[in-house]
């Protein structure tokens, strides 16, 4: 018998095995009588009537799928009215929507990053950014987490073009950038230099770096009535700032978007890979995020809810003895001692009835396993109450 | 005032509005009059009712989004119901679903080329595949298009595993890879070595090369009823065989698979970052596409359709002197001379009433601009005769 190509595949499982790191999927059915603080539906709005049924009329009129890339057949006037609606929201210019906001995220990092320009990218930083890094054609430097003096430092040894590139929430923790702070460092690589021919040249010196920022999990839970982390922080609109959202979040669907200014969009469209090479967002994505996104414009109040929410599962957490970061945004993160410990905690919680998100190497950069919840601002206090209850019985 | 961090953008940007190379989306609307043979839904399926329908009910049932990754809230039994008719109709022990096929692909590639490993892969591969490699820890050789000999040389040269990655039909050109030659190519890689310690160990010599196919074109038209290039080539479920598939072409929705033996789909669950680090596909997605994969089964007769369709615009294109590379499944692709001609070519199309796909620099890696035409299983002969006139018309 051949010998099958795959041989390290089955070492690699045994090794996962012997380590207690083996993941598998558990489907869930429609029905489950689960609580869920695990999924990323912040608003309560993935299965709200308006949503769904935007996505089936949405389904019903154009179709299964978009046919093909958005530059051949695949854009349709669901997605201009999508990326006016979202553009306008978070106060950018303009939108360009993905088929998911990972897509949006390569797209973003390497149509921005050219060959001889820097990429100045948070270790904290979400998967997708950290490919995006790795398939652009600049020089990348990661830097520690959330620490405005090592970008600024990373920024001074830049040659050509710079962007700084960041989560606004990130997504293990759920702490928070410091954005002002971040953007400072970005301008101030741009005060006019020393030398004589850049006088010259007649400009200003040179230019500042861009700031790149990921709003995943700040789109509807951070900013007025969810405006995003980037205008919660007068950030949005910024002829130096884009940011990329995504729509299976707050906004209970699937896709994502970059924001920005309009000239940085067109590049996009002419330079972004996973734009250019891909089928475009199915119109049922596009029609349930084009109803939540109405949905949060019409309830505001639905954001400040999600974040309560979080801040009074931190609290009651924490006045238990738990160990939790005090959550900026809806995601609350409370450590566990070992990947078993989370593991078992977690399993403990769901036959109690609660489902929460388990975390461990080698999905989390530090190492550290942690048990990761998530507002909604449709819980109940009775349903936060049994959480609570939950979380502590099973610690134990 | 601050110069812009995006100067050299717009400096990209004058140069290809020089070059005449600008793109801009083109929004369509719902009842749009064009006969489209640009868009990539090659059996009609995508605005079929039971599809429609099918992701109307989805949304329905399951919400929105998927709301979380498939690893912690996003899978639901929807998924796996998907999950196991396309392995079963394709042929393969196991399949697992992706946002999108460029995700897959991304997936694919990444996750079986760990550092050490060879990649091998076809200069005219898509730019996911691509990606992919680029992303991989392993080294990519890139060989000429469709070159089993190439391959075999690139393969001699590997210290460890290996991969030999090819596009089974084109996108530009829809010409067919040489499966059968590619998997010889893969397999007497393994056979066994003259060495005395590789006799030793107890085993046949070393492993062959993995087969990884991208199956994006040939789901749906190709083999038996659709079933793909990998079971028409006889390879559908061989133990060192990979296909990856789109649900965005012939299934009409969007997303994408990964079809493989089950320890290899158990690897990607754990291993592969465009699975655990996005949100699974959206239900109204997941059901569109599973509609689509019954409808087909029910009428296979679509798939051979959809490649008369492409024979028959083949023929009567060149037997009007039109330069074309032969159809291997729906693709069929129309040299122009240079890409303003293209450019007017297909513009001409489009004011005649047929919407065509225009390939120019730099979507096309050697740089030939072309008239890409899509065949449809559902177009009829009074269809066909009208967009064969309109082209030879336009090109005057
Ligand atoms: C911070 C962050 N960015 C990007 C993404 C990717 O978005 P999507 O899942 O919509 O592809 C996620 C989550 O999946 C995320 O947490
Ligand atoms: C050969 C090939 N592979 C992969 C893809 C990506 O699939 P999707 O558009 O579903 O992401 C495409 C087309 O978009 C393709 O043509």
């Amino acid at each position: 018998m051949a010998r099958s190509p795959f041989e390290w595949i089955d070492e690699q499982a045994r090794a996962r095995s012997r380590a207690g790191l083996v993941r598998t999927l558990r489907p869930r059915p429609a029905d489950s009588e689960l609580l869920d603080l695990a999924g990323n539906d912040y608003l309560g709005l993935a299965r709200h009537p308006e949503v769904t049924e935007g996505a089936a009329r949405a389904a019903r009129t154009w179709g299964g799928g978009a046919t093909g890339s958005r530059l051949v057949s695949g854009s349709t006037e669901l997605h201009a009215e999508l990326e006016r609606e979202l553009a306008e929201f978070c106060g950018f210019e303009s939108a360009l929507v993905f088929s998911s906001g990972y897509a949006a995220n390569l797209a973003a990092v390497t149509a921005l990053a050219p060959h001889g320009s820097l990429i100045v990218s948070d270790a904290g930083n979400h998967a997708s950014l950290i490919d995006g890094c790795r398939l652009a054609r600049g020089t990348t430097q990661v830097v520690a987490h959330a620490d405005p003096d090592a970008v600024r430092k990373a920024l001074d040894t830049r040659t050509g073009p710079a962007i700084v590139v960041s989560d606004t929430v990130f997504s293990v923790d759920g702490d928070a950038a410091p954005l002002t702070a971040l953007a400072a460092a970005c301008r101030e690589a741009g005060e006019p230099g020393e030398s004589g021919a850049s006088r010259k040249s007649g400009e200003s010196g040179r230019p500042g770096a861009a700031l790149v920022l990921d709003d995943a999990h700040g789109l509807g839970v951070i900013g007025d009535g969810g405006r995003g982390a980037a205008w919660a922080a007068g950030l949005a609109g910024a002829p130096d700032v884009v940011a990329t959202v995504t729509l299976s979040k707050s906004l209970g669907s699937q896709g994502g978007a970059v924001l920005g200014p309009a000239h940085v969009i067109d590049h996009l469209v002419n330079a972004a890979r996973t734009f250019i090479f891909d089928t475009g967002l199915a119109p049922a994505a596009a029609g349930a995020a084009l109803a939540a996104l109405r949905l949060l414009r019409e309830e505001p109040e639905r954001a400040a809810r999600a974040r309560a929410v979080a801040i009074s599962l931190y609290e009651r957490l924490t006045a238990e003895g738990l160990e939790a970061v005090r959550p900026d945004a809806a995601v609350v993160s409370v450590r566990a001692p070992s990947p078993e410990q989370a593991l078992r905690w977690a399993a403990e919680c769901r036959a109690a009835g609660l489902a929460v998100g388990c975390f461990r190497p080698p999905s989390v950069p530090d190492g550290i396993s942690r048990l990761r919840l998530t507002a909604r601002a449709d819980l109940t206090e009775g349903q936060l109450d049994r959480a609570v209850g939950v979380i502590i019985e099973a610690r134990r």
